[in-house]
C-alpha cells in the first residue's frame, strides 16, 4: 500500500489525539479545521467551514479517506462525496442515524436492542400524553444536533419546552420523547469495526457525569459480571453491524436497578469515554480509528494495567489553561498523565484529562482525581 | 507557566517522537529542520542550516528553550546563544563531552568512573605502542562526528588506519584508542535530569547490536543482578550530575566476562534504547525529555508491563518503506505496535521499530521480531 492520507474534518480534541498514533505510525494526517488555531491546528491542512459542499470535496481530494471529529457534517455532502467515488468512514448511512435521534431509535428498535420507552413527538398534546403514562416525567430531546447535555431537557410537562414547540419546525419537525430511567450507573461499552468487517471492543467501563458532561471514566467498569460485560459487547456488535459503522464507535448505556442494560446514545467516532485507552490499552481508540478507517487489520485491544481512571478537565474560568499548574501537579503525582487540548480558557469547556494506569480503581481514582484538583486550583 | 515553547534543532526521528507528548501535553514543539520533508516535519517551523549563527538565533527566538535531535551543533553557536540568555538543554558545557570522545574520556576518568583502557592518539607508533599493550588490538575511534558505528574502526595495527593519520588534522587533531573489551552483552542506563536537579532512571536494559547499529533493546535487562542494577544506576547518576547534563541522558555500557560495567558511548538527547519507553514506561523518554529541558517535574518511569522489546526496522532497499507490508503484520501481530518515521527507504537506514510489552521478554521478542520480519520480507 502507499503511504495511507487520511482526511479529518473538524479540528477538535478528537482530531488532535489522533496526531500521535499517526506520527506512530507514519500515516498522513490532514485536518479540516473550522478556525486557524484550533486543537488540531498541528495537522490541520485546511481551514474551511464543513458545511460548504466545495470546501469539503476539495479538502476530500487531497486524502484516500474522510473521517470525523464530530458528527455534524451535512449527510447531503457527504452523499455527493460518496457518489464522487470518495470513502467516507464510517458511510453517511451509519452517520444519518448519528445525526438523527429519532432515526436511530427506529433502528434499533428494528433490530431488538434494549431502550428506554421512547416516542416521536410532534405536538403538546402527544408529548403530555407520554409523560402521563411514564410517571410524570420524560426525557426530551432535540433529535439534531444536541451533545454534551445540550438539546436534552427534564420535563414534567409540555409547558416545559413550549419554546422548542415553538420552534419546532428548525428543530426537525419532531422532538424525541424517552422516559426517565431509574438507573443505578451509566456505562459505556467503546468498540471498533472497518470496512472488512473486523471488530473488537475495548472494557466495558463506568462513566460518571456532571451536568450531562461527562467527568470521570473507570476501567473496566466495577463488579460487572459477566452477563453484563457480554450482553454489552453484544450490543455494540448488534449496533456496529447493523447501522454500518465503521471506525471507533461508543454505545452509552444506563444500567437499571433491575440489572438491564438500556442504550442512551451513540458515538460514531472517538469518545471522551475511550480516553483512557491512550494509557490503559494496547491499542488506543485514536490509533484503532485510524486503522479501521483504512481497513487496516484491528490492534490488540487489551489492557495495559488492572484498572485506569480518566477524568475530564473541564474549564473552570477564562484564565487558567490547566498548563499553569503542571509544575504542581507533576511534581505531587508523577504516574498521572496530563493532556491539554491546546484550547483557551472557558468555564465548563473540555480543556484536557488526566489518565492514571494503577493497581485497583479506587487507587486509580484517587490519583486521577487529585491530580485534577490540582490542576483545577493551582 | 504560560504554554512552554520548546525548540528542537534537528528533524529526524528523535524529533518526530517528540511531537506526541508534545501534543498531550499541550506544548508547543518548533523543529529547526535540514530539509524540507524530514522525519519530524508535522512539527518543522523552519528550515535551515544548523551550522550558521544566525539562521539558529533567529529560531531560538522563536521559543523558550533550544533542546536537541543530534549531538552536532557547532559548540560555539550553543555559547553564543547562551550568552544571549537563551536556555541551551543540555547546556553546552555538557555538550562539549558529548562531541569530543577524547573529552569525555578524560571527564569519566577525573570522576574515577569504570571504562575500557584508552589513550588519546596523534601518531601511527603511538597507536601500535597502544595495540601491543593489548593484545595485538583495539577500537579506533575519531573522537568528533561518529555514530551507529561510523568513525570506529578494529585495527590490529597503525596501518588499518593510514587513511586516518593522513587526515588526521582534518579529525581534530588526534584519535582515541580503546582496547577491545571481553564483553558478555551490551547494556544500557537511560536517565533523565532537569535544571533543578531532579534525576530518574529507566529499567536498565541489555542492547544487541548488527553491524554496530542496534538491532533490539530488551527491558528490563534479562538476569542482572541488584548490585549491577544500582551500579549501572550509579554511573548514570554521577555522568549526568558530573558533565552537567540535562534531559534524557543514554549511558551504553559493555558487561564483561568477569562482571564489570565499563562506559561505552554516552547520548545526551533521547536514544535508540529508549524507544521502548513509548509503551514499556508510564513515561517515556520523549515526554521525560520535553519535561526536562523545560524544568518541570520528572514523570513516573515505572514498567507498564513485566517486559518490552524493541525491534529496529533498518532499511532493507529502496522501495520497502515497510508501511506497505503493514496489513500483513498488523494482521499476524495485533499486539505489536508498529512506528515507522516518515523516512524515504535506504538499505541500513533506521527508518522505524516495533516494540511489544508481554509477560517475558522471551515472548516479547517473539513477537516482535515476526512482526519486523514481516514488515522487512512483506
Amino acid at each position: 500500500m502507499q503511504i495511507p492520507r487520511i482526511g479529518v474534518i473538524g479540528g477538535g480534541q478528537l482530531a488532535r489525539m489522533m496526531v500521535p498514533p499517526a506520527v506512530a505510525l507514519g500515516v498522513e494526517l490532514h485536518v479540516l479545521a473550522e478556525t486557524e488555531g484550533s486543537s488540531a491546528a498541528i495537522a490541520a491542512t485546511m481551514v474551511g467551514d464543513y458545511t460548504q459542499f466545495e470546501t469539503v470535496r476539495d479538502f476530500a481530494r487531497t486524502v484516500d479517506v474522510i473521517t470525523f471529529d464530530h458528527e455534524h457534517v451535512p449527510l447531503s455532502i457527504l452523499e455527493r462525496l460518496e457518489a464522487e467515488g470518495i470513502s467516507v468512514q464510517p458511510p453517511s448511512k451509519a452517520l444519518a442515524f448519528a445525526q438523527n435521534k429519532l432515526h436511530m431509535r427506529a433502528r434499533l428498535a428494528q433490530l431488538d436492542l434494549p431502550m428506554p420507552a421512547w416516542r416521536e413527538i410532534h405536538n403538546a398534546d402527544a408529548l403530555d400524553e407520554f409523560i402521563a403514562q411514564h410517571g410524570g416525567v420524560a426525557i426530551l430531546k432535540t433529535p439534531i444536533g444536541g451533545y454534551d447535555g445540550k438539546g436534552v431537557r427534564v420535563v414534567r410537562s409540555s409547558a416545559d419546552a413550549s419554546d422548542w414547540f415553538e420552534t419546532i419546525e428548525r428543530l426537525g419537525g419532531a422532538l424525541l420523547a424517552e422516559e426517565k430511567v431509574s438507573f443505578t450507573r451509566e456505562l459505556a461499552q467503546l468498540s471498533s469495526r472497518n470496512p472488512s468487517g473486523d471488530f473488537t471492543t475495548w472494557p466495558l467501563v463506568e462513566t460518571r457525569q456532571e451536568n450531562g458532561v461527562c467527568s470521570v471514566v473507570i476501567s473496566p467498569a466495577p463488579n460487572a459480571n459477566q452477563t453484563t460485560l457480554d450482553h454489552a459487547a453484544h450490543i455494540a456488535r448488534t449496533v456496529s453491524e447493523g447501522l454500518d459503522v465503521t471506525g471507533v464507535l461508543a454505545v452509552e448505556m444506563f444500567e437499571t436497578t433491575d440489572g438491564r442494560l438500556l442504550i442512551n446514545e451513540l458515538a460514531m467516532r472517538p469518545h471522551n469515554s475511550g480516553h483512557f485507552s491512550i494509557e490503559g490499552s494496547v491499542t488506543s481508540q485514536f490509533e484503532q480509528h485510524l486503522r479501521a478507517v483504512i481497513d487496516l487489520p484491528l490492534g490488540d485491544t487489551s489492557a495495559t494495567g488492572p484498572a485506569a481512571v480518566m477524568v475530564n478537565l473541564l474549564g473552570v474560568d477564562d484564565s487558567n489553561d490547566f498548563v499553569r499548574n503542571y509544575e504542581r501537579a507533576m511534581g505531587e503525582h508523577p504516574s498521572a498523565k496530563l493532556h491539554t487540548y491546546g484550547k483557551s480558557a472557558r468555564a465548563g469547556r473540555k480543556m484536557g484529562h488526566v489518565t492514571v494506569v494503577a493497581e485497583n480503581a479506587a487507587a486509580a481514582l484517587d490519583v486521577a482525581q487529585a491530580a485534577a484538583e490540582v490542576l483545577r486550583r493551582g
